[in-house]
């Protein structure tokens, strides 16, 4: 199906094109009343995920209210352990819990992985599909999935932390364990994005929202690798990398080769363009909390934002949009970003 | 009164050691049974902070059962906004609480501040008093203080948070009230660390814990005018400044005048060294992760660790000590740098 606005396509492909592309982490959520009332006639976040028709509804809402240039799927990172063999829960206010975590390599062994994991995760690509007929070829889909450091934190851990700790306690004292549960997730990772893409997703994005809690050498010791594997093989789509609060790690992201690379809103994009240059096409960057201000002072910050990265530049923020943003200044960042004309 | 190892006082001052020195955040906590027992009898954390001997019993704990080269008062960064009228409670497992906020300008101009806050802490002079007398010039005292920005945040939000967004959005939408909170914190921090002086802190610590949750501009406009601020009144004894996740303006911080820049782990050190040469004192930066492995693994950490730094080099965690991070690899941690020797 041709795709009627593409903008986002042309420029992950490095094309020349009129104004950047906008698109949000988290656009489908909690800043959206329509997605609010959905939410709330039912039981749980997980029942919306695995629900396909109402994951595909949430997820082309942002595409109808705000405007953004693409649709992302409404789904969560933690299918993975789950399909693998860790089942999650979210819990109001507090965040995800796992009943059962890894502790041993016995744990990693009882796991499931590649495809026979990724394969049973239907109801995400029926959503997809439904999303595909709904869209109707107005804007690409987004397909996305957790990092694997990002996923084994959260299933040595059972929940978030403000260190990740336990995780990182794994790494340093079984990193042959380590190895062998990123290895599967990785295998799971790569079958589902393929999965994904085959259920109609125009574009992907790794998402590695832990990044930050790791320092260069565990970075290169248990990430980069198993990056740049799904990178070698999941290669169909543009390939979006998004790996907040890795600046340590930032030179071995660039040089992947994700079509894309995500920067977070501690990362100056003026500064990342005169190290490496404007051939890599980048994603972000604006801090979510500058939506809480004013609109005259946001202008101020996208245009200052759009002329730091200088072209092939998606516009995002630098993290996912807080639940309690005001939507008026969500939808005027979109309509500037999409009146913006690259002179 | 002399101190008979002063090796941290004379890293401090730039003067050219046999190994580095070495203190850890936290050391007084936790990570010790003789902390626990304490702090077990007790009804909460803000007792044994209120009570000067007890305080200075635990201050002096890890001296005589680690081995570290100085003692740190035991305090916490709240005492600030406590008695500036904000007062705080600790609880168990989930952190520091404040019942009430800083919401208005009206709030604002009800804090008292400056000497006539500090004033108040009179239990932190007491307890700097003793630890002295119990030292008995073994080793140096360092006295701390909370940043302005890392105080406002918890003054503003009430609690911890992932994203500190309520801080943040008084930032974006109340620049003016925000400037008003963080002059009046600076006022207070300033009187408090000239009293902690007075009462025998060596040696003074600001530390910034949240100033990775800014990007440059904001930590530009409303961190760096107020740090330089306390740097220049509070001159009397060495100056360590730790910015926490602030790697993005790591150029500024590095031009303050503060006597050691602190580093956290994700910030290699021999990329500093190359970048800003080996002038300036610094302090770190070990994942406390590291101390999860085997003693092999973690001397190969700490070597390295010393050899990037090369010298004028305070070792330190990158971070607080972890809780629950094994005390005979802590100890190992602490004799591994005392019998470095630099070639």
């Amino acid at each position: 199906m041709t795709i009627s606005n593409d903008i986002l396509l042309r420029t992950a492909r490095g094309e020349s094109v009129e104004r950047p592309p906008i698109w949000l982490m988290r656009q489908a959520g909690r800043i959206l009343p329509e997605y609010r009332a959905i939410r709330s006639s039912l039981s749980g976040f997980v029942e919306l995920v695995t629900t396909p028709h109402l994951a595909a509804e949430v997820t082309v809402q942002p595409v109808d209210i705000i405007g953004v240039d693409a649709a992302i799927i409404f789904s969560d990172i933690l299918v993975i352990p789950e399909c693998m063999g860790l089942p999650y829960e979210l819990i109001e206010k507090k965040g995800p819990h796992f009943p059962n975590t890894i502790q041993s390599e016995a744990d990693v062994d009882r796991l499931i992985s590649g495809a026979a994991a990724a394969e049973k995760l239907e109801y995400v690509f029926d959503a997809l599909d439904l999303t595909k007929k709904a869209l109707a070829g107005r804007v690409p889909l987004i397909g996305f999935s957790g990092a694997p450091w990002t996923l084994f934190a959260y299933m040595i851990e059972g929940q978030g932390s403000k260190t990740f700790s336990k995780a990182k306690a794994m790494l340093y004292k079984e990193p042959a364990i380590s190895h062998k549960l990123l290895d599967k997730i990785t295998n799971t990772i790569i079958a589902y994005l393929k999965l994904k893409i085959q259920a109609g997703a125009d574009i992907v994005q790794i998402f590695d929202s832990w990044a930050g809690m790791l320092d260069r050498q565990l970075y290169d010791t248990f990430c980069m690798p198993y990056l740049n594997r799904i990178l070698e093989e999941v290669t169909s789509v543009p390939r979006i990398l998004f790996c907040k609060g890795a600046h340590f790690s930032f030179p071995s992201i660039m040089h992947t080769s994700a079509d894309i690379i995500g920067v977070d809103w501690t990362m100056p994009a003026a500064d990342i363009r005169k190290q490496y240059g404007y051939d890599k096409v980048l994603q972000g960057n604006l801090d979510p909390c500058a939506l809480y201000g004013s609109q005259s002072q946001l202008d101020i910050k996208v245009n200052q934002t759009i002329s730091d990265f200088g072209g092939k530049h998606i516009f995002n923020l630098g993290h996912g949009v807080y639940p309690d943003t005001p939507l008026e200044n969500v939808k005027h960042l979109v309509n500037t970003v999409k009146s913006y004309r690259y002179s």
